[in-house]
């Protein structure tokens, strides 16, 4: 599996991503699963995906390949008009990329199946995020929902659910999201160390910050450690149960 | 789905249950998956069961009637010399019951597909756990895993895995499952209140405590809200990520 998640603030996007990969658990690697296209001033587009390697980096190489030469550039996510319609490029990629691969075509089963979390801001609109489904169609993020997670999900959510605050700066979301990834990795061998995570700050369109967590990160450990002990701390106080 | 959790104690076992049940999302019921048979002094057997309605409900009713009448009682778990003959009993039983709807077999992916974990003391022997797959085989809890989940069991676990300590006593445990339990009722439909939970003491071979918590249980309701508090104040303490 994979773990990536995608949160919307009122100060714009943050992306965080396992780089665990794997065909069986005898046969585990490491990938980047975040991916960018940038113009600065004009848009910035980020893309992470879970699901079949080979489906999600055709779908990668291809949209990055239509960024390069001006006369392939339609359907290019560098032109564009809107996030909107860029979701719509990306969804397309992934659905064509699946059937090409799946005799009977795309299904939520397919065996190539993948999702893909983008989001972005272009010149002239607020930042969007959007969660893309194998069958090439897509979802947006919402004050109600103000978060995607793709791949493992389950393990981080409880805690994203409770503490997510859209006026969370962007350091204490990545401090969120590292809370949220340290429970999945405790708890499942397909998500793994190193960590990579970006900012697209609303209205510059451009990255902001980005980085590598890597296995050895003193404030991860920190964080993995002390929120153990934060968890017992909190279970300890809540009222005791009596029979 | 449902959510069941057993967990070995120095003091002896602790199970509890949710008890929705359904099929689609727009067909959704309730019913007990905890059941108990007892013969005081001598032994007491718990089971509690995730999947297919219809084959759990045929497997307690086959053990059950077995439990009945003397002359059937061949192989009846209340005749098992000891409880791991008890779970090879159940697995078996699963097995068939599985077997005798699916064309081809019990598999894992079965549609009938079911998974049960049994726990319980025979007098001679220490209190054990057990957890049963469709296939009608079975693993058995140790120090190194103390507790069974069945059914949507990824949102409680990061808890379990970081508050649990076999030194508990039978109340801190059932708070522990009831943090565990709130958690995944508020990200996943398919399991809801009310629960049931039951306490078999090391030694006593009967139950010991058992009740419901219901869904408008003040306690529960207490440790729903204090549980979230307590997350975010918890959250809060970790030191901050610096870019």
């Amino acid at each position: 599996m994979t773990y990536c998640v995608g949160v919307q603030l009122n100060q714009g996007l943050v992306f965080m991503s396992d780089t665990r990969t794997n065909a069986g658990i005898d046969n585990v690697s490491q990938a980047k699963k975040m991916h960018s296209w940038e113009v600065p001033g004009e848009r910035v587009i980020t893309l992470m995906t879970a699901g079949n390697l080979a489906t999600t980096q055709s779908v990668v190489s291809l949209l990055d390949e239509r960024t390069k030469a001006p006369e392939d550039r339609n359907p290019s996510i560098l032109e564009a008009p809107s996030m909107f319609q860029a979701a719509r490029i990306v969804g397309q990629t992934l659905r064509e990329v699946i059937q090409s691969h799946a005799p009977t075509g795309a299904t939520a089963d397919a065996a190539f199946g993948a999702t893909i979390i983008v989001g972005g801001q272009i010149a002239g609109s607020p930042p969007r995020l959007f969660m893309i489904y194998p069958e090439g169609n897509f979802i947006e993020s919402s004050p109600d929902n103000p978060f995607f997670q793709i791949g493992e999900t389950k393990y981080g959510k409880p805690i994203l659910v409770r503490a997510y605050d859209a006026a969370m700066s962007f350091e204490e979301a990545i401090k969120l999201l590292l809370v949220s990834f340290d429970s999945t990795i405790k708890a499942n061998l397909s998500v793994g160390l190193p960590l990579d995570y970006q900012t697209v700050p609303a209205g510059r369109m451009e990255i902001g910050r980005q980085g590598r967590i890597e296995a050895d990160d003193p404030y991860f450990d920190m964080v993995s450690k002390g929120w153990g002990e934060a968890l017992r701390a909190a279970f300890a106080q809540l009222p005791g149960f009596r029979f």
